[in-house]
């Protein structure tokens, strides 16, 4: 499952494998109200949240981590928001991984400075979907789980190397 | 209830107002272990502050709010926390408050620019203690808590005065 955070909009996807594919299972973008407490937009958000991990049940989450931000402020919420989504992982068990926008880029696109068509033209691509997922924040949310799966195919195919290294010629 | 957020201290101080002046109910600082995963960390503060809040059941939660940070990853690490901080006090339906550290020092000390030491020195001043609490993140929490007590009574003032000018003299 992977997860773009925010407080207006937060991002999830999740992802499955099938036949040596990576499947869509459930996607989309929860949504808290601007006028309300800001207390209360996490209570929503954070319900949310649990709720789609209750019902898919995910052996992974990535979160899109920000190092930068150009507005401080934004930066603020948006961590606070990443803050949720790891406490709801935390909560419920399930192990945090976190990408950089760079990372998820790449992986997904293979080119780190990809814009977001590029990107969500790949989602649609990777998954074999018939139209790119809508709105940006479930598009990028697809994003950092494929590249978190990636990530778990390149680690496991580095595991297997090794292993056969350890195995005579 | 004040919060000082951070994710290795996470400072709270509880306090109540007796026959005119505010009295130090509980205070302490949570922490959460360097090596462990940031999703078992933050489990381990939210369960810390739900029990506090729990316990306590205070009227209000004062936050202190970061806007700026020499170090980025500090403030981003920093703001999670205290998107943990705002949760804990939606879920239990209390209101958040957010004071910069610049309005913390200037209700406390009188002065916008004071360092720890005389922020200290108030915090221990104004409860009536016989010494300044510690560590530095429990005496933080505990001048966000008076912070609020103060801009509340502020508040209250001001309606008084209101309410006074529409009596004839």
């Amino acid at each position: 499952m992977g997860i773009d955070p925010g407080l207006a909009r937060m991002g999830y996807g999740v992802i499955r494998e099938q036949a040596g594919k990576w499947k869509l299972v459930d996607c989309g973008t929860l949504t808290s109200a601007a006028g309300e407490a800001v207390e209360k937009r996490f209570v929503v958000l954070f319900e949310g949240l649990t709720e789609v991990v209750r019902k898919n049940k995910p052996q992974a989450i990535a979160v899109e981590q920000l190092f930068f931000s150009r507005n401080v402020t934004t930066g603020m919420v948006v961590s606070q928001a990443r803050g949720l989504a790891i406490l709801v992982a935390g909560l419920a068990g399930i192990p945090v991984f976190e990408y950089r926008p760079v990372e998820v880029k790449q992986a997904v696109t293979g080119y780190g400075q990809a814009d977001k068509k590029q990107v969500q033209r790949m989602v649609k691509l990777l998954l074999g979907l018939t139209e790119a997922p809508k709105p940006d924040d479930t598009a990028d949310a697809l994003a950092v789980a494929l590249t978190h799966a990636q990530a778990g195919t390149g680690e496991w195919l580095k595991r297997l190397q090794e292993n056969r290294k350890q195995v005579p010629d």
